[in-house]
Order: C-alpha cells, then structure tokens, then sequence
C-alpha cells in the first residue's frame, strides 16, 4: 500500500464563468492513512454533478466552498481497503464524499455501506443515491404532485430530471420533460416514459408548454432557469408548486449575467410557490426513498442509466459534459476496475 | 334624480410604461337606474390601489382587465340612493366594485353593507376593507409568521405595508419595514410601531437588513419587486417565506424593462419558499379578519391612517401619487360629502 499513489484533481483557482480544465490541477501523492473511527476506500466510480459548480465559489452557501489547493469535492463509491472502525470491514463497499481521487480517507459514521451484488456501484451514485434522493423528495415532498397532475421536468434526460418523471408517472401524474436535441427527447419519451417531450434547442417551450398542459402546469421540477424557468411560469396552473432543484443555465454565469425570472409575478397570478430544498436535510429519511426506489426498479417501473466516463484523468472534461448538456443519464466517471 | 349628472373616468388607452392622465377620458352621462335585485350608490370615496394599473393591461391575468371605454374599475363606498332589493335600503352605506364615478349601481348582493357609525366610511376601503384583508391574510395565511420571526415589509408606509408591520407586532414578531424617505421612515417606527425602519432611498437596503436581521429574515412581505427583492432575498433566513403581494416598481415598466430577482436562487441554498396570493379568494373568511382588525382598532393597537385627495376631477394625477410614492397610508379620493 505505500507504494501505491494517489492520484487527484486539486481545486487550483475559482472558475470566472465556465470552468474549464486550468481550475484544476492534477497532483499525485501518498495514499492516505486513514486515523481511529476511519476507512480508507479505494474509489471505482465518481459522480459528476451540477451542483459541483456551485462548491467551486466562493461565498456562503448551503455547504462550505472547496478551498483552493483542496481535494475537489465529490460523491464517490469504492471499496473498502483498510478500516478503523469496527462497523466497516476491508472488502465492503460504500459511497461518501470522497472527493476527486483514487483513494479517500472516510469517517466510518459518514460512509454509507452499499451491496453491489444488489444494484451495480454506479447506481448508488444515481438512483439508489444522492440523485435519486434529489429526486424523490424535491418532487414528493416539495412539489406535493397529486393524481391527475401535469408535472413538468426541465433537463429531464438527465440524471436527475429522469427520475423525476418516473416518479411523477408512478404517482399518477402526467409527466412532461424539457431537454436538449432530438436524441435526448425520444429517450424521455420512450426510454423513461414521459407522456411528451419538448427539444428546447429546436421547439418553442412556451408554446409546446401550452399545447402538452392544457390546463396548465401543477408541478415544475426545475434544473436549469433562465428562458425555460420563464416559459414554465407562463403556464402554472392555479396553485401550482415550483420546486427549486437547480439553476444548471446559470452556475456558470458572471455576476453581471445572472437573470432571474422576469415573470414570476405569475406565482401571483396563479396563487403559487416557488420553494427550494437541499436533499442533505432530507438524511433521515433516505431509507424510506432507497426503498421506494429499489422496489421500483425491481418491478421495471423505473429506469435507471448511467453515462459512464472512463479514467480519472478525464475529469476536467467530464465535468464540462454537464454544462454542455452531452450526457443522457447519470454522469459517473470510472477511476477503478471492480 | 333624472336630472342628476355621473361624472365618470373611463380608460380611453392601454398605458405604455408610466400611466397617464391621457390613458382616462372624463365623460358626464346619465344617472344609471338600477335593475332587479341591484341598488344605486351614490359614491363618496374611491380607493385607489397599486392594483388598478394591472387592471389596464390586456391580457390573463387573476380578473379580466378593464375595456377601453368602460368606466374604470375601483373600489369604492358610499349611500345608497334607490334599492331594487329587500336586502339593502335607502340610506344604507355600502362598498363595492363601484367604479371612478359618482353613482354606481351593484348588485345588492355584491355589495358590503358597512356602519359609518362604528367606523369613518374610508376606514372601511383601507383597514376594514380590501387593503386590510390583504395585509391579514397575505401575512399570517401565506407568511405563517411565528412568535419571535423577523418580518420584513416594503413599502412599509403604504396602505398595506403599515398594516402588516402592525400585525406583525400583534402576533409577537419583529418589525422591520422599508420605504422612501426620512418622514415615511419616522411615521413607520413611531405611528405604526415598527421596531426598524430602512430608507431605500438614502440607505443601502441589503447592508441594512443585514444589520436590522442578524438572524435572517423569516417572512419577507414584497410590495415592490425589484431590487429591493433582491436584498431580501439576500438576506433570508433558512425555511424563509417570501409573500408576493405586489410588485409597484415593475407595474409601469414595459415588457423590456422588466426584472426579476437574479438571486432568486437564494431560495434553494435557504429551504426557503416565495408564493403570491390574491386576496379575493379568501372572501369566505374576511369575516374572521374583520372581527381582529376591529378589535385591535379598538384596543389602539392598529392604527389607521388614511391619505384623502378631494375631488373626483384629480382621480388621474392621486392614482399617480402611488407611483411617484407620495402617500402616506391608504390613499381615498372623496368624490362627495358624506
């Protein structure tokens, strides 16, 4: 073990706009040992979200920014190489911020044990972890969808956004997804279910938004802002709920092109809400959505799919996939064999 | 009677921006008479509401707007002076959707039989009457201010602003409004009890509420939209609510100069939800309102004040006051003597 070396990408300035590759630096040094009450986990899967954008700022936030000369900070999924703590043993598998890097030092009481004899690793970054949680209580507990709603999804070919969908079909509700390209639209539509798609980059949303909801929208999952956010507050339905998911369309913006939404005196209009969450608050409640969840994979009444990214060093480039809307799916970068 | 002339203001343009005396026609017609089951009023005060520039637009909105040519609607009360309807008699005061004109005829149904006696007769359009129901029901229905929260109100010298910063008060929260100018600050704090006051207009409102809500702000009350939204939002505190009541500083904006909140996003990072209301649907419950309003009156615990412009002929140029931000507290056109 301590010949092996630990390969990490390194926080090396705050992005002014879109980040790109210089924002990190790759550095190779020690594998860590982990101290009384830890594990060092060998890390196979990273996952690559949007929200990783936002821990690259500085200033207060809903977590503390990654400092410079840091660790990038990332969910991550591996194997258990050596332990402290008598509730992990070397061999199991867990998932935990493990940040960007071959090998992490994890606090036993912060890993979460997973069986991938039960649900391939990955998936516990997607699905069966934070994304789905993301999804499940942003849409249920905040957007509150009723049967018979129209629940509106925005990057709903993506990681998040497909879940959402589902979940909204499976309650009862008619689901309409928002995503980018032909290719992306027919895997909402036919791989994910939704009842219709609309390619922003090629269809009016506002007007397609009015034609699929005719009586308006219940329930808007937004990931993006900008335009879309706009076209969605267009078509509330009375009372609607707008749940706060993500800004995708701004994490890369300067302060000076920030926009916000210029009609959302529409909550007013529609006596609606706009409200935001951050699914850490939702803890303690993660094994009752991982049930849930689980059981509907199980039936194939939920799909899950992963965009895999081979090798560690394609980091800075997976990464930007995201905010270039190339992934379908789950982003997860490869950094070990299983 | 038949010889009795109506002064009338009718919207004779759709405004573009800023409203205009050249957006009404001033017309004297006939006295209308009134038809089964309705009553004639003779109108002696007219409220003049930021909403009412709304009402001029084209457009869906959360009530169909005013024709071009059709007497311009507002709320008003006054005598009644004939009565197709057992229900209502002559010499009955009354408010309702009367119109800017001298003698209005309702439906005796639609109309709100008040008490002169127990209350001035402009008393009952401000704190006794719409404005006092949306102040009510916009803060302790949509806000669900607690004992301790800090509540923020803008255009806090204003009909509804004073209000909400006096309930507020009543139901053991903090106090701290916003609005433009060292006399309408001084009137907050000292008339209407707030514990803080900003001037938007000499102070920097975000630096201020920081000082003013160290601990966040747990309702934000919004009449006024724009950047002084922004500084709220700045400043929230986690599981905010943000109450849309209004949003004066965009109603005159054209399309291209609209805004909307840049950090809008403040509401995920804070768990925090911002929703509008339309106090017309709560008309099943202004009972409940009324019985508190009158009795924290009475108990000198909410102050009223009215802002009273003599004379139906200056209905175009007091509208205006509301814009400029001249009046102080409810502002009433006297059209007649009592």
């Amino acid at each position: 073990m301590a010949e092996q070396k630990n390969r990490q990408f390194k926080l090396a300035a705050r992005p002014v706009g879109m980040v790109k590759p210089s924002d990190f630096e790759f550095t190779v040094g020690p594998v860590p040992e982990p101290g009384p009450g830890e594990v060092l986990v060998q890390v196979q899967y990273i996952s690559l979200d949007p929200a990783m954008r936002g821990w690259m700022n500085e200033g207060r936030s809903y977590i503390r920014p990654v400092e410079l000369g840091d660790v990038m900070r990332a969910n991550g999924a591996g194997r258990v190489v050596a332990s402290n703590d008598p509730s992990i043993a070397v061999g199991d598998y867990v998932t935990g911020l493990t940040g960007v890097q071959e090998y992490a030092v994890l606090a036993a009481k912060s890993a979460i044990k997973v069986n991938p004899k039960l649900a391939p690793l990955p998936r516990y970054l997607g699905v069966l972890g934070m994304t789905g949680m993301t999804a499940y209580f942003g849409l249920l507990d905040v957007g509150q969808p009723q049967p018979g709603d129209t629940v509106v999804v925005s990057a709903a070919a993506g990681a998040v956004g497909s879940v959402v969908g589902q979940i909204a079909k499976i309650k009862g509700c008619r689901a309409v997804g928002i995503a980018g390209g032909a290719g992306k639209c027919r895997a909402v539509t036919e791989e994910f279910g939704f009842d219709a798609a609309i390619d922003y980059k090629h269809e009016d949303v506002r007007r397609k938004l009015r034609e699929h909801c005719p009586n308006g929208i219940n329930v808007y999952f937004d990931n993006v802002g900008g335009p879309i956010l706009e076209a969605a507050l267009a078509n509330l339905a009375r009372k609607a709920r707008v749940v706060l998911c993500g800004a995708i369309s701004q994490y890369n913006a300067t302060p000076d092109q920030l926009t916000g939404p210029r009609n959302y005196m529409s909550l007013l209009v529609n006596r609606a809400r706009m409200e935001g969450f951050i699914v850490f608050d939702y803890a303690p409640r993660y094994g009752e959505a991982v049930r849930d969840m689980a059981g509907w994979l199980k039936e194939g009444r939920l799909k899950a799919r992963e965009d895999i990214v081979e090798g560690l060093e394609n980091f800075p480039s997976a990464l930007l996939k995201l905010f270039t809307g190339e992934n379908l799916g789950k982003l997860v970068l490869r950094v070990a064999d299983e």
